[in-house]
């Protein structure tokens, strides 16, 4: 069973601050394309066509993390997605930046279901809601975070 | 005794995303500016200075955020800095984001006097510790957050 | 008469790139912030409402600039825009970055008015049209200009 | 010979503003990492090593873009680079952002390279001279552009 989605991401002058490391909001715009990466190629659904035409936003409501490690240009990172719960209107993922076996950061964040139109949550869209069942904690895994 | 620095903030086109709303990571920009703002007027430390010349920086090494209500471009939005800790390395702040005496986000963020060349945690400079001291949380107030 | 309208801008740590320098594009973030500005202020019409309400873009067709000298973290530099022309559907303007008296960058834009429901162009609307007059280039100077 | 290097790249939830289209200085974001990619897989010449250890930077002096049809979240454009001359001290680049047969951008760069000590220009270093011979504007090409 599919746990998690993995993505390279390449560290470019642009997400480079004065201090020559990853400036951290950029962190945040790489986290935001792999959501993106991972409906598009994971859950094989369209997010252009989700947010345009469908009309369905998913902005985040929670966001938590650490910074361990600095990331200089020219590396390249590996971000790992795996999600740890699923609400009737929300989605929650850890997001693990990582390189050479050393993590650079943690993200986790909870995304909601939201019409564009009434700007209010809506329940996670049946499509949307089957393809993420293949992304859903496995209940051990859970049973070993807890304890 | 000062506690908190506030600073107004416009909702530009360039912070919105296709959804018309500010993209999360620009209140994480919005938030890098407020700090920088704070360091050259309410601490009077040069912050251009800290880091170019100085070479003393001061990443981010623990985030958490809550943001409970959108922000659209056009509106103006005034961003509220109090500290909650101050370590030997670091410094522990608290950002509230508000519109209207509506809370749009909060924004918790641990960061560490680093030395650029080292790239290793130092000891908060003296006349940053003593400037600090001004913002310095209140007994009471910790008291009663803690309850 | 009004010829121009200016506004400073402080170069912050996100402005800047790993050479300690503004990162060219940003300088087109805050070219794209000051036309709001002069909206807002200088000509009186509601940029955000102009978009988000009336659905007009202003999307630009043409760039050219030159950028003469690097500016630096915790610089101010005066941006001063100034209209070279104005068409049917099209605003021509002259952005320049200068600091104590030193050019760092111009900039001249085309600006075409279009319709967001139909994506394309627009007679320029009429209230616009009547604010922008007072920016009018001053046939004196386009003579001057020309030879 | 190889005349040109070319790179996808996807529009993303990022690029994009209220109006749903890419926000132009995020195609200047793109140019500049294809230049980044061109260095690195084009001229196989290390961009990171080049900025960090080498300290030679490559700031761009002069632009001219045309924006000729908007870009919309969830497209791919094909961005192409070709040299237009190279210079003692400089590289003249032009790149096309394409999409499906249609033009959507193209920039004129002229980029110089610097000494990111002294913050003057350097004459083009001799590894990079050989390599970006490859690229070199064919003087066939030349004439065609002349006359």
């Amino acid at each position: 069973m599919t746990t998690h989605f993995e993505r390279p991401v390449r560290i470019r002058f642009s997400h480079c601050d004065p201090a020559g490391i990853v400036f951290f909001p950029q962190y945040l715009v790489m986290t935001n394309a792999l959501v993106e990466d991972w409906f598009n190629e994971g859950l094989q659904i369209d997010y252009a066509q989700m947010i345009a035409q469908r009309r369905i936003g998913l902005p985040i409501v929670k966001l938590d993390c650490e910074f361990s490690r600095p990331s200089q240009m020219g590396e390249t990172i590996m971000l790992t997605l795996s999600v740890s719960a699923i609400g009737r209107r929300s989605i929650s993922i850890d997001i693990l930046g990582h390189c050479n076996g050393e993590t650079r950061f943690r993200a986790k964040q909870v995304l909601v279901t939201t019409s564009l139109e009434s700007c209010r949550s809506i329940d996670i869209p049946a499509d949307i809601a089957n393809a993420l069942a293949m992304f859903a904690p496995q209940p051990e895994f859970s049973e070993a975070q807890r304890s």
